[in-house]
């Protein structure tokens, strides 16, 4: 399914370039230190995806790009906020290739910058007033809000799965949709809902989301047990180190012998093992198919969102190809 | 100016009991840890006087009562949200007479606590969608983000004021403002945009709450250095241990000989000072007509407040009487 996504990428660059002048101005201010701290994540990079979907998911019924920047703005913003404090939670000190917000700034401050850029989240939405329809604008506030709840939800999952060993595969993929498609979801619905698109559209909208957030997830989670640091922007097998419930593993332990399973059990979740033996342990999942096993299952949700998108009925068709494009992009196997 | 709370008080007790109720609709649901966490707090009492100035500064422009509860609601959250995150970064273990968030569940689960009471603040607001017209509630969401803003950017002030010792009288009042006042303020700015109060209007009430907020505080740091344990909540002399640049330090500061000073800033912030080194910390501090002082400037911006409310054109007077018995009784000397 790989593609040219050229096109796709020239704008990609024009909207990150034009959401991080918003996010500037919008993130700034005083005490000093507080801001370069909210600020240290968002200028270390990201491609600004979730802006990205929301413009392009606004264009389809019509939206004024400018608006759908600054909307995507504000989804941006939320996004970095759940990094920071994700990984004050997952104690982890790389991101995006620089030491992350707790690592420079301490752990108070990365508490503080974290709350800080949630609330300036919805400031930026609330910069659009007089620019769209206030019935439209309020529901987009509770749609951000749902995704800050949803995320948070998603988040304790995730840290109770650490110390599970019991998680079910319908579990995993509860815990994906609330962590990461959620606000996937939320960015383009609030691109339609700004833009006042038909009721059964955003339907719609949600099931693409919903699966190409899942198969998202999921190669991230692939990613994380075959790539090296250079692609990651952080220590390899950090997910193995903190005793992550992926689907690899979730998959792996359902497949080995008892034997086997002791031996994983016994590394993964260590935070002082060995590199020799996150590397075993990640030898010892692959050698169950887990990899083909997570793939397919990307394949299948990716597939049901494609179809969701083909069921959307637009009135800028370009806006509707990019988002394919984007889905095909963002759930591609680079490894 | 001690009087007769009793009508405030009863009024003061059905609202925090209805808040409560639309509290416990909002704040629910899974995973049970998360939730539990994020209740801890909030079911271990609190007066929800923000959530009764909101009610009270509606109903002066004819805001439905039941609408200025659930945006009370929302309000209380958020600043539950803002004590959980305190108290993690300030180390306090106990308040309102229990273990903090962090002390019975951990800080990472405390964080998150945080995250979501924040988050559901903005979802809390958002269910008065159909209730009230759309352009006041984007405006209230406007305020409420406007408040968690200000509130980090205080808590920034107040942490890095524990660090130094050259903080002025001004930059106390800044920080103080920001801390506790601002939320304060949007409370009734946000019962008054809701009711669709005239713009002057928001301007006395604005005022009102500036004095109000920042007289409370500094009342609240004198209780801090004179009222026994069973009062406060939380063990005595916190302030103290964590090195706050209170009214009463930096008055202190400038009155004490260079002997003297040396002598507190031996002292202050040191987390592991006995409670006798503390007890003469603050005999010291009182030496210099410190609590004086504080009481003083609390009554003047007090006496500001009080002024600006009677500017205040309400159509209903009993709410902006018992607003006024509101202002008396938060600032009341309690020691």
């Amino acid at each position: 399914m790989a593609g040219d996504f050229s096109k796709l990428m020239n704008y990609a660059r024009y909207v990150a370039s034009e959401v991080d002048k918003v996010i500037n101005e919008v993130v700034e201010g005083e005490p000093q230190k507080l801001y370069e701290a909210s600020n240290h994540l968002i200028k270390a990079g990201g491609k600004r995806l979730r802006p990205l979907a929301l413009v392009l998911s606004g264009r389809m019924y019509g939206l004024d790009e400018r608006v759908g920047i600054r909307a995507g703005a504000s989804v941006e913003i939320l996004h970095n906020f759940t990094l920071i404090h994700d990984d004050i939670m997952d104690k982890d000190a790389f991101r995006r290739g620089v030491p992350t917000v707790h690592t420079v700034y301490g752990e108070d401050m990365a508490i503080l910058a974290g709350d800080l850029l949630f609330a300036k989240a919805f400031e930026a939405l609330g910069r659009l007033s007089g620019l769209v329809p206030a019935d439209r604008l309020v529901k987009a506030f509770r749609e951000l809000a749902w995704a800050a709840v949803t995320v948070a939800e998603g988040q304790a999952l995730d840290m109770d799965f650490e110390r599970r060993w019991d998680v079910t595969l319908d579990e995993y993929l509860l815990m994906i949709y609330k962590k990461t498609a959620a606000l996937f979801k939320s960015s383009l619905v609030m691109g339609a809902l700004l833009a006042g698109a038909p009721e059964n559209e955003i339907t719609n909208l949600e099931r693409f989301a919903e699966g190409v957030g899942i198969a998202f997830q999921i190669r991230d989670d692939v990613l994380g047990l075959v790539a090296d640091e250079s692609v990651l922007g952080k220590p390899v097998y950090s997910d193995l180190k903190e005793g992550k419930k992926t689907v690899l593993v979730i998959y792996a332990l359902s497949r080995l012998s008892t034997n086997e399973k002791k031996k994983l059990i016994s590394t993964l979740g260590r935070r002082d093992a060995s590199a020799e033996e996150l590397k075993d342990l990640a030898e010892l999942i692959k050698s169950t198919g887990a990899v083909e096993f997570a793939d397919d299952l990307a394949d299948k949700h990716l597939k049901q969102g494609l179809e969701a998108l083909n069921r959307v009925r637009p009135v800028d068709h370009e806006a509707k190809d990019l988002l394919r494009d984007l889905a095909l992009f963002v759930t591609a196997r680079n490894y």
